[in-house]
């Protein structure tokens, strides 16, 4: 693992019970996806991190590319072919006090772990419910106050479903840890990037591939009714890439078997990778 | 302090990387008054504790009684006359995965700390700026997810105040980490207690001194123009008990000095505890 800037053991890991990712999840991460042992969307990544710390006040003290140089030493001690690396920055350790405490020394720890492509999973598709999303207003923002996310997740399973969509007042967001995209006479849509969803790397790689496919899409708010009537529906995400859902709330999506333009997208993302 | 159930010191306490606490904020908590070295209002804080844990789904691997004396054995451990004991409770350590993981045990951490009443405040009275309120639509649960609230403790003192008031769309709902009140001709109002605000022991202790006293008090929101118009202005929580707001946004409240409503209830307050 990473920690405070040293590689050490898991075990060598103590946090302190001060550290205010502990008691107020004051701190903020990023998943990094590796393909064939290399990072992808790097830069992608690490813009967010450093729009999530400036939308926290969390100052680093690192500049962007010493942190990508600290992955990269991770990378090469514990990546695999096929492996995610978690990254987390707290604000510091600190006496428990609301406002953010002077001359800390934000605490980082990250780790890699071996994670192959969910083939099964994009080949079958998954399975959602639909939930009023009661999160925050400033979803944009890649934080440590994650409990909204785990409670959702856990309804869903709770409910015989693989994952949650989102909505505010019928209006589709996102799923518990992805975005969500529909498609409706061959035109996909997605809500667009502001305060209510997390601006997903992979979100925006997957807009761009339809842009060289040629495949229209439009960044606008759908409704569940809109939901209702899709031809396909997919989610995007750094581990789950291009996933087809393929019923909602126990009603089947389109044909109920993933679509044309969630297929092409897979493909042209297996392409890209490729590549990496 | 307490850690997964024992005695020990601070030095000894190590938190796992692995602590939902830690990764997601999966965690629920409850600060305890202590006066004359005996717990204040113990039960109402259990109680929430306990719809909390409910709220949240985490399974407490104590019945309230237990968790009680526990806590007793920390008082009589570190309590001083004035304190406040500090608990929190993550959902336990597993690898970072959304849906609750099974056979978990939570994580307890308590402590407590010497904490005067703070008496210049209250005679003082404090400052506050209007904020618009971003938080989830739990504030009823008082989890570790807490990054709203220091954002904002923050942004009150970046703005030169000493705490936010909190409104949606225009509806006043409380601060930072405490209930707002406010007094119009005689009568006190506060948001009630819903979804939208914490479900204060010292804001029903209040409303119940305000009852003894036949001050007439409504439990029903207010908006920034009835709060411009207020006579007094006063929030309450565990550690500020009733505490003066002379000033918002730069204006005074009423003539600018704490108000007779506010003062009979501090002074209603004061003899109560004295009875702990």
């Amino acid at each position: 693992m990473l920690w405070k800037g040293d590689l050490v053991q898991k075990s060598d890991v103590s946090v302190s019970p001060d550290d205010r990712g502990y008691v107020f999840g004051d701190g903020i991460y990023e998943v990094f996806r590796v393909y064939n042992g290399r990072f992808f969307e790097k830069a992608a990544h690490l813009d967010r991190l450093e729009r999530t710390a400036h939308g926290t006040k969390l100052k680093l003290p690192w500049t962007m590319p010493e942190l990508s140089e600290l992955l990269d030493r991770l990378l090469e001690k514990e990546g695999t072919q096929e492996s995610i690396l978690y990254m987390q920055i707290t604000r510091g350790e600190a006496p428990r006090i609301h406002q953010f405490p002077k001359d800390v020394e934000p605490v980082l720890l990250a780790y890699c772990k071996d994670y192959p492509r969910p083939v099964a999973v994009m080949e079958n598709g998954i399975t959602a419910v639909t939930l009023e999303d009661i999160r925050w207003l400033r979803c944009d923002l890649k934080t440590l106050n994650l409990l909204p996310n785990t409670m959702a997740k856990q309804e869903a399973l709770d409910r015989g479903a693989d994952d949650v969509i989102w909505h505010r007042g019928g209006t589709v967001t996102e799923c518990s840890a992805s975005n969500v995209m529909m498609v409706k006479d061959g035109v996909i849509r997605t809500h667009p990037a502001n305060h209510l969803i997390l601006h997903g790397v992979t979100r925006a790689f997957v807009l761009k591939l339809a842009r060289q496919l040629e495949l229209p899409a439009l960044e606008k708010p759908f409704t569940l009714d809109e939901l209702a009537n899709a031809d396909e529906l997919f989610l995007t995400g750094t581990t789950v890439e291009v996933t087809p859902i393929v019923a909602v709330d126990g009603r089947p999506v389109g044909s109920g078997k993933p679509g044309t333009v969630t297929r092409q997208l897979q493909r042209a993302f297996a392409e890209a990778i490729a590549l990496v």
